[in-house]
Order: C-alpha cells, then sequence, then structure tokens
C-alpha cells in the first residue's frame, strides 16, 4: 500500500499514528543538520522530518525537488512556535523510512515559477503541478458536476451525439476527417451539436443537455480555441421566457458551487438598448460610463466637422469618466478610436468647475450645457465622437469605453455582472459574400419574417457576464415551410438547402414541437469564475494561436502510408524537411 | 405556456383540475362518435376525450397520427371498465380546445414499427420515438449519472483532454484531421486518452476520469463504430488490486443504478485459465462447458490422426455439452472448428446408458473410461479435437463451445456472470509486422520484463462480463528507463521512440508516481444492461459497418476550396459524380 493518508488530511487528532504518505518533494530544508521535507500531493503538503538519528537519513541526503518518495513515520505535534495555520500545519511526520519511488531530473522550471507560457505549455505536466493551476480544474470539476447536478434533477438528459459528422459551410470552417472507408468523402468534426439536438427534440426527448466538444477552424484571436467545451441545452414545448428563466437558476447554480454569487434576477437589455449604451453586445456594466446621445446640444454648431455630420444626419455621442487626461493621453485614445474609423475625438474635463478643452472655444458653450445638464463633477471627462453611421459610432464608442474601463478602472472588475441582452437582428450583411446571413443561426426563429430584412428580429438571447457572452441561443423553427423560407431569404438555393439540410427539412415534416435551447461556453464560464487571464488556464492541455499542442507536437507530418490509405495527397507543400515523408 | 402537466403525470388526484398537455398522438380511435386520442411524450401517454359537442371536435377531425398538439381540458376519472394499470390508466382528460402546434405527414413507419434497420437509422428521430429506445438512451443516462457519483464521491476529478491531438500509429489506425494553419501536418482523433490521463497523473492530479470519446479508423467489423465512449479512469499510488477492488464496486454501482445485481465479488482468473477452461480470454462462462484435457486417455490410442498429434506433443481436449447430436449436425460443427484451423470433430453421446459414436469402434475404450471419470450423464454428448497447437486448439474449441451456448443455451444468458481476467501475457506477435507488439499497450508495467519474450507478463487486468470485455486496463510504467526498454522490445528505434513519445519519456523524467487504471467500453456496458442485440441501439445517432450516418448522409463530398484551404487533393478518385467538385 503506497499510503495511509494524503498529504493534505492528518492532524492534531492523528498524532502518535503510524502513517504512510507518498508525494512530490516540494522542498527541502536543512535546520541545524535536521533535514525538513515539505511532501506535496494533489491535497496539501505534510512537513517530514528527518533527524540524522533516523534510518532515513542517508536517502533523504540523496533526494531532491520533484522526486516522489514513500515515506513511512509518526504523527507529532510541532513544536508550538513552528505551528502554522494551514492544513496540516499542526503537526509534522518524523520520519522512520524513505522510499524513492522516481527520481526526478532538474526540471525546466519549478511549479509555480514564473516562466514563458510556451515553456509551461511544453511542460504542462510540471506547469499543472502548481497549486493555482490544479485548482482551476477542480473549479472546473466542481463547476462541471454541479452543472449536471442542476439539469438532472430538472429532468435533462444527457445524451451524446456524433464527432464525425456531416460539413455543412455555413458559419465558421469546419475541421475536416477525411474517410477512408468511403474515399474521397469526409466527415466534419461538429462546430456545434445544434441540428443534432434539435433531432433530439423532434425525437422527444424532451429535456436534452450535453457537454459538447466543439471544433472551429478559425484564425486563432488571443483567447480562442480550435477545440471548446459547450453545454449543449435544449428544451421542447418552450417560449423565450422558460428558457431564460430556468438558464438563470441553473447558471446560479454553477457559480454558487464554487462560491459566487449572482444576482437573483438578471437584467434585461434589447440588442439594441445595448449598442445605444454601451456599444456592445456583451456589455461590460460594471464600469458605468453609459453613451449618451449628445446631437441636440451641437443643433447650431459651426464646427465645421461637427456641422458636417449632423448635416448628413449624423449623430454625436458621447459618455463621462474620470481619467487623468492630458494633451497627450487624449492622443492616444483618439488613435484608438481611429482604428474603429472615427475622424477623431472631441473631450472636455471641468476642473474647479471650469470646462478645459482644446476645443472649448468652438464648442463652450455645447460643452457648458452638457455639464450643467447631466450634472458634471469636478474632475469629470467627457469624450465625444461624432459620424455619420451610427452604428459605427457606437462600436467606436463601445471599444473606447471598454479600453478605459480595463485601464483605469480594474477595481471595478471584481464583481459579478450578469445580464441577458435580446431581441438581436435576425440577419447580418455579410459584406464578403454579398449576402445576409442568419445572425445567430438559420434555425433561429425569427419574430417578423414578413417585415423588411434589417428589420426582422430573432428569438434569440444572449447570457452576458462581466462583458463576456457565456451562453447565446434561441427558439428555434420547428415548421418546415419557415424554414425553407429562412434559407431563402440567406441566399441557398432549392437544392443547395436540400444538399446540407435536406434531413433537417425532412425531420420538421413528421411531427416537431416548438422548442428552444441555449449552448454556454463552458471554459469561459470557468474563466470568468477564476478571473484567469486566458481560458488556456483552465484546459488542461490547451493549444497556442497557431493551434499548436506544445507538449505533444501537434499536428505533426503523418507517414505517407496513412496519406495514401485515405486517397489523399499534399499540395503545395515542401516535403523536404520531412523525414517521415 | 405549452403545459400545465407532462403525458405521464396525472392521476385519479388530479380529477377535476383544468390541464394543458402537449405531444404528439400517438393513436386516434373514433368510438360511437367520440374521438380518443392518445397523447404521448418523453413521460408517458394520456387518453384525450373529444365529445362530439366538444368546440374542439372539428379541429379533431382533422388531425393524424404524430401531430404535435396541445390541449386544454378537464381531468376526468375513466368509468371503471376502461380503467387500465398504466401510469395514467385511471383517469381521461375531456378536451375543451385543441391546438396544433406541427402538423405531420404521413410518416415512413411509425415509432415501434418492426422495419429494417437501415430505415430506422435514417429516420432515427422517428426510431428514437419509440419507446423501448427511448428507454435505452434514459438508462444511459442514469448509468452515466450513477458512474459519475461513484466517482466524485471518491474523489476523481473530471479532466477533459483534447480530441485534435498526435498521430501516433501504434495499434489501430488514426483519424486524421489536417491542419489549415500549419498545411501539410495533422492532428489525431485519438484513440483514446491514454497518455493524457498518464501525464495528468505525472501532474499530480492523482485521481482522473472521463466520459472520453475515442476514435478508430478500423473495418467495422459487426458491432464496432468509428466512434465510441469510453469510461477513462486513472489513480496514482495504487498497485493492481486498489485498482481492481474499486472498480469492482464501481461497476456494481453502475449497474446498480439501473436495477442489475453484479455479484459481491468477482472472480479472478489468469489469461492461461482463461485460454485452457474456455479458449477464450473473455468466457461467457454462464454456459458451463469448460473444456477438459483429455490427452491422457488417447495416449495408447491407434487412431492415425489421434496418434499423429500425441506423437507431435499435440494435445486433445474437449468439453460436455447436451446438445441433440446427429451426423448432420456434427458436420455442420465440424466445418466451423475447420474454420478455426482444425483438421476434425469427434463426438460421442451417452444414450441409455451406451455409448454411441461414429468412432466408436476406434476409440470406444477412450470414450468409455471419460464417461467413466467425469461421470457423464444420459444425453450427455461430449465434443472432442485434436491439434499439435494447443492454442489453436483451445482457441477452436472456445468458439465452438460458445457456438454452442447461443444457440442451444439462450436462457442461460439471461443473468450476469462477472470476473477477471489477469496475467496477460505482456507482448503478442504480430506476423504481419514480424515483431511483437504489446498485448495491451506499450505504457503497461511488464511484471518480468528480463524474461524471455514470450514468457513476460503485465501487470494487465481485464474486466469480463457475459463474455464480453467491457473494461481493460493496467498499472503504467513510471519508470523512463523500463519504458525505452519496452520501446525497444516492440521493435521501436529511439529514434522512433522519441518522435512518436518523446514528451512521454520526457515527463517521466520529472518524478511520475507509480499509477494505474482502466477504461471501460461504455456503449458496451449500456448494451449489455439493456440485452440490446447491437450497441447501435444505445447509441442516439450511430454509423453504420461502412461509417455512414444515414440520417445526415455522412462522410460526405466537400466543396473544393475547402480541400484547397488544407492544402490537400484527392488522388485515384473519379471526381465526376461530385457536383461539390
Amino acid at each position: 500500500m503506497y499510503r495511509t493518508h494524503t498529504c493534505g488530511e492528518l492532524n492534531i487528532k492523528d498524532v502518535g499514528k503510524k502513517v504512510v504518505l507518498s508525494g512530490w518533494v516540494d522542498r527541502i530544508r536543512d535546520l541545524g543538520g535536521i533535514k525538513f521535507i515539505i511532501l506535496r500531493d494533489r491535497y496539501g503538503v505534510t512537513q517530514i522530518v528527518v533527524d540524522p538519528e533516523s534510518p532515513a537519513y542517508e536517502i533523504s541526503q540523496q533526494i531532491g525537488r520533484e522526486w516522489v518518495i514513500q515515506i513511512e513515520g509518526t504523527v507529532s505535534e510541532r513544536p508550538e512556535s513552528t505551528k502554522t495555520e494551514t492544513q496540516t500545519g499542526e503537526i509534522e511526520v518524523i520520519v522512520e523510512k524513505i522510499t524513492v519511488l522516481s527520481k526526478a531530473e532538474l526540471p525546466p522550471f519549478y511549479p509555480g515559477d514564473k516562466v514563458s507560457e510556451d515553456l509551461r505549455l511544453k511542460y504542462r505536466y510540471l506547469d499543472l503541478r502548481d497549486k493555482n493551476m490544479n485548482k482551476n480544474l477542480i473549479v472546473r470539476h466542481k463547476m462541471a458536476q454541479a452543472a449536471r447536478e442542476f439539469l438532472n434533477k430538472h429532468g435533462f438528459l444527457e445524451i451524446e451525439t456524433p464527432y464525425l459528422t456531416k460539413s455543412t459551410p455555413e458559419g465558421a470552417r469546419d475541421f475536416l476527417v477525411p474517410s477512408r472507408l468511403q474515399k474521397g468523402k469526409f466527415y466534419a468534426l461538429p462546430q456545434s451539436p445544434q441540428l443534432f439536438k434539435q433531432l433530439l427534440m423532434i425525437s422527444g426527448f424532451d429535456k436534452y443537455y450535453q457537454f459538447a466538444r466543439c471544433f472551429r477552424d478559425e484564425d486563432l484571436r488571443a483567447d480562442r480555441q480550435p477545440e471548446f467545451t459547450q453545454i449543449d441545452i435544449e428544451m421542447s414545448f418552450v417560449e423565450m421566457e422558460d428558457v431564460i428563466n430556468l438558464m438563470e437558476s441553473f447558471v446560479r447554480h454553477v457559480y454558487g458551487s464554487v462560491g459566487i454569487k449572482l444576482p437573483e434576477k438578471f437584467d434585461r437589455i434589447t440588442y439594441d438598448e445595448a449598442m445605444e449604451m454601451y456599444g456592445s453586445d456583451k456589455p461590460d456594466r460594471r464600469f458605468g460610463m453609459e453613451l449618451k446621445d449628445l446631437t441636440n446640444y451641437f443643433k447650431d454648431s459651426d464646427f465645421k466637422i461637427i456641422k458636417n455630420v449632423i448635416n448628413n444626419g449624423g449623430s454625436i455621442k458621447g459618455f463621462i469618466t474620470r481619467i487623468p487626461i492630458s494633451r497627450k493621453i487624449a492622443s492616444e485614445l483618439e488613435s484608438y478610436v481611429k482604428e474603429f474609423g472615427l475622424g477623431g475625438l472631441l473631450w472636455f474635463k471641468l476642473e474647479n468647475g471650469v470646462i478645459s478643452s482644446p476645443t472649448n472655444k468652438f464648442l463652450g458653450e455645447s460643452y457648458e450645457n452638457i455639464s450643467k445638464d447631466y450634472n458634471l463633477k469636478d474632475g469629470n471627462v467627457l469624450l465625444l465622437a461624432a459620424h455619420t453611421n451610427r452604428e459605427q459610432l457606437n462600436t467606436a464608442l463601445g471599444a473606447l469605453r471598454l479600453k478605459i474601463g480595463r485601464e483605469y478602472f480594474k477595481d471595478l472588475e471584481k464583481g459579478f455582472d450578469a445580464l441577458w441582452v435580446v431581441d438581436f437582428p435576425f440577419l447580418e450583411w455579410n459584406e464578403e459574400e454579398r449576402r445576409y446571413v442568419a445572425r445567430h443561426h438559420p434555425f433561429t426563429m425569427p419574430k417578423n419574417i414578413d417585415s423588411k430584412l434589417e428589420d426582422i428580429k430573432a428569438y434569440a438571447y444572449d447570457m452576458i457576464l462581466n462583458g463576456n457572452e457565456i451562453g447565446g441561443g434561441s427558439i428555434r423553427i420547428h415548421n418546415p415551410e419557415i424554414q425553407r423560407k429562412v434559407f431563402e431569404i440567406i441566399g441557398l438555393t432549392n437544392k443547395e438547402a436540400e444538399e446540407k439540410f435536406g434531413f433537417l427539412l425532412e425531420a420538421l415534416k413528421y411531427g416537431a414541437p416548438p422548442h428552444g435551447g441555449i449552448a454556454f461556453g463552458f471554459d469561459r464560464m470557468v474563466s470568468i469564475a477564476l478571473k484567469t487571464s486566458s481560458i488556456r488556464d483552465v484546459i488542461a492541455f490547451p493549444k497556442t494561436t497557431s493551434g499548436t499542442c506544445q507538449l505533444t507536437g501537434a499536428p505533426s507530418s503523418v507517414d505517407k502510408n496513412q496519406l495514401e490509405e485515405l486517397s489523399i495527397k499534399l499540395v503545395d507543400i515542401k516535403e523536404g524537411g520531412d523525414e517521415n515523408e
């Protein structure tokens, strides 16, 4: 038997017991000839004492950090002055025997050392020994089990759907898997189990969930992974309100399981409101600084740029903040909003009751009025911009707001702000493909399908937590005629619709219940709970932004015969460097 | 609100209540002008009564089977004579309003109809409406949750490992996934999370599990799937005994959750014993009919074929059964064992105390002695065969034994027989590659690595339930030197070992704990619990033996530009038939 107890278990009540422990050597100290070994496992650390008289003394001279050892000894109370408040801080184990289970070479770093992320990922097994990383995966486990607990209790069934499925290029790019048994054909890894869960509703399963791995072959932005985990949920005979209410409780329960209290009732704002007030469909409201329409204050302005914008039907919007503004900072912020297509940034500051601004002599009167009406306080800064395209104006100011929030109001990021954004536009224009695409996905129920395309809204809802979309869902189309019409609107010919989604259109013909659901980004949910700077810190073996697993070296070259068996061939690839070819 | 109750919920206590139900029209009967609609959902069925006076009568004339409707009405006690013992059999709902939620065209079959499996798979959503299929997935759900419950309680952490990983062609064939960001390179879908779970042990996670999808690109035999679900488990600081004991409780708990009682203690037999007694390393012991070595009874025989075998060091083995033997049946059975490389099959029967056999005049004395020593009863039949290769003899007779069991002793298949097979050979000879390969896998700890290769045994264990291997595991190598040596034995050069498993060898250098684990075939476990004839019946969306999803049509042709983006090209494939190309 390798151990009678874990390293996090012994306490004052165990004094006198003979115990066997196994674990990693976290630290070794030599104090006046006596060796103190801190032995570590997942459960904690225990102090091991090796007296020079101990038969284990000689072997204790050889061992080093990160060795795996087994010790036998007797639990003893520590001298009062050396007790600590930790889990096992009142005791130590006086050792009689040490057995080396595994030696360890000098590692590239010790768990918890501050080293580059590349190195951490290459030696992920060392990185994961760090107590913070350890905790991250434990919290992830707890949240997953809490999610299941809630859903099981509410009558949901966990049902697995295929990972080798059909390519339906709509939305993100598919990862493809060549078929060997049917040469020339490909499976696709699912971007989500969307259609399968709808088919399960048509089968009558009523309430479904799954922790589903999803795959998207996108150019990876900073905090995306090619594979990620989704808590996928679907319900029959529900309206939007049913889904929203239950899912609020769900998320509260999941966060509650790791000691995070979310509000009893989440606010709900429409997409239009979110864009108007925060310039984002996933607002982080903890920073305040709502955007305000200030166009009216400038109606009579002669200031050329403003006048032009207004004459062309444009708007002036801005928000109040409290930052140490200066010409230098203002110029940095202006550069930032220019990236979002704005022409410039105006600002003024209220200081000792006086407005100061580089544009005060042109716009001073407007500034005064705003300051008065909005009851500005000393130290307040107003940032303003003008643009003929209101959407662009909102988005740019929303980005600026967020930048300022993250830079100057870090302390406000501590709480948790949860809300729903609803009433999304059904479509969005895809400039590249010169057509409308479904904003959520083409299986979403439209609210008013006969309206002008740009006015159609969707029965769709996003759950926003601290400025992150942690979940998104919709009521689905359960009528084949509406589904056909939507395919038409997004520019699929009948033939294309049949080829890609024929099985869905067919299924809808045989009695589909009204249904809807949601999918939560589980990695993101855990990352927010733990306030990690990246989702990589809550994934055991994540990939880099180029899709590499630093640890195993995936993706890698493969043997030529593996490709031959699949009847595929590489093109335009230099094969010289690859010894397998 | 679509419903106040489900269709399985109302009973005599609800009489008088106004209710709203939604569901599928399971049946409609017209009795003396009154319409009786059986409304169905996942939870049960409820009888709906539509009187000709009811405002809903007209609409009830139009609806058909499998339509989805919502009804409003009042719960009423059924006339005594029409009560049934079912869930909702004492009540019916007198309907006031019917709303059609979805019409249904005439489906290709009704749920539960006996139709070909191809048709069932193509319209899986209809097939899954059948109450048996419904139950299968519910039982699967329950077993999955019971598994998690047990493992969580015992301190295991559920940790997800990557699905886009590295190709390590050792064992089965990998499914490959071309990388677009790193053209010319490929991910592989994992055959199991074996190495990742070992890395997690090296990280100190101590106890891990995962419901892992596994992928093997094999030529699919009757009851295999290209993707299947494994309950993957690993523990640190354990010996074989620890794993075996805990996993016995685990499996008992999982089956117990669906009302199946497995024995308190599983028998344990060695691989050699299993082969000797049952000619199989996954014996179904419920049939009895153990193989017996009968060589000694024939030592002095002059019967040529027997004599030859014995002179060449061969054996004669057989088993006692009770089947209606005849020359015709015997000849069929002989053909069967010839497929397994035997020369023929001997037999005799004890009838009215007299031995009868076509070979009685040559081998009568031996038969008499056997009959006496083994205390044969009237009606007993002894089937015998001889071969110089004992392994082949065992295997052939084992197959015969199983064939007879399945054909003649179906009734014995009803119980549950659980056992462990242990002490597996470490290696097995691969004739095709002319080298030894690891029988379990090359990360298994050998017991006696310095013995002759064919004598090395492994710390490996299989859990057998009713003649199926439902789980297999081993203690792993935690020492890099032993791991290197094993790679050597299975014929990997140092360079190959580094290329394929360098990251494991590296990880083992930095303090690996002794560890071991097991993986259970979850689909198989559920299939055995439900006694389904195929694992396809416990998988929501399975594939055919050619790897096709009949429902979605996966795998399918893909757009040429999808391949271009991946820098791959099809070779030797006629592209004519494919309109996407």
